[in-house]
């Protein structure tokens, strides 16, 4: 018997990765003239400034948008003039004042799901920012909870799940992220969707063994209500 | 009937507004080279920028570090080197990651209202970050509640409450800030007591009218319990 449905937010609810990936594309025209490092290699180098910044920053555009400027001191060796690091600033503003874009099929799949299910958004990233995104989404009304959380892991979600009074057997989290969407809530005995996003962030990436971890996975969020159907029997 | 007691974070459990302005003093001395502005003046860029900046990034160290970066490039109209805003960064990341220093009283303060209340931070800033510091106070077990807002307004306090199922009235919300910990609170039906602390963030600073807004002003924590047991008839 299913209660409650999780749903993630960015790229599953609405478009976010394709934005940072616009925003690094800018962010390497932006440096082309101090530095000279292929475009594989300046994402390599974000990812390394982005990962170490991870512990004390958390997740997030302003994070992002910090470690945008630490990647543009170091890969140009500080060569980089500070008025166009207020343009790498500037990106990060863009990012965070971006219209909500629901991807296909989210509206209504969510309004199919509330006649039947409590449904909790359940994301990570800036407070502000995530609250922001959700009041803009259109769907508001028709969650139960809105949970921001600073990680996705087992802990989190045993917390939370105890804090709403849900039995996680009750329980079904649907994502774009295996790593924070799916291993966390088959782990503490909740059931997951797995709806993937046509790009995943290098820090979201997780490897898991299909033979152990067996989950449905769905093509588009249209395809949902009925998955939760079969699911719910 | 007093149920719960809500206490503020930064600067009612743990100095946190001190920190802020010991980096605006490493802050000036980084940018000294670099421009001709009195110390005053300074800051009041400073906080200009932070003004701005404040819908699209809330509060927290995330973005008061992206508004240092911001004011750094603005008052040097782009002449301080990028090297040196690296620097900038480091005293974000330096404020992040220092440890947490208890008030005067909080302890023992906290320690007593368990006994007889459920006790709930209730505070803002970045989420990973007020976490932590919640987690490295040592009074984490003590907390029935700990919620990590956006704005400490009179919206976000009425659905806190119902979330939690509290009747305002018997709520009282402990705090340094007249503008979040006070007015909001006494405004939906709720009790509250005022401890200030030696400095106040500009952005905080609230205007009251003593003949409309009556309230426990305390000198420290450690007067706490003796100030709701009067307060608890």
């Amino acid at each position: 018997m299913i209660e409650v449905i999780g749903l993630d937010g960015d790229d599953t609810l609405w478009h976010s990765e394709q934005l940072f990936v616009d925003t690094q594309l800018a962010f390497r025209a932006l440096l082309a003239p101090y530095v000279d490092l292929d475009d594989h290699a300046l994402d390599a180098r974000l990812v390394e400034v982005e990962r170490r910044n991870l512990p004390s920053f958390g997740y997030g555009v302003k994070a992002f948008t910090l470690s945008l400027v630490e990647t543009a001191i170091e890969v140009t060796d500080g060569r980089i003039p500070s008025g166009q690091l207020q343009a790498v600033l500037d990106l990060g503003k863009v990012l965070l004042d971006h219209p909500v874009q629901l991807l296909d099929g989210v509206a209504e799949a969510v309004d199919a799901l509330t006649d039947r299910y409590r449904v909790m958004v359940v994301t990570k990233g800036d407070l502000l920012h995530q609250e922001s995104k959700v009041a803009r989404s259109g769907l508001d009304d028709l969650f139960w909870r809105v949970a921001i959380v600073s990680e996705k892991d087992e802990a989190t979600y045993r917390r939370l799940l105890l804090r709403e009074h849900v039995d996680p057997a009750t329980f079904v989290m649907v994502g774009n992220s295996v790593r924070s969407d799916v291993l966390p809530v088959l782990a503490i005995g909740g059931q997951a969707v797995h709806v993937p996003y046509h790009v995943t962030w290098a820090l979201e990436h997780a490897d898991h063994d299909p033979d152990v971890h067996d989950f449905p996975v769905l093509d588009s969020m249209a395809e949902l209500p009925a998955c939760i159907a079969a699911m719910d029997i």
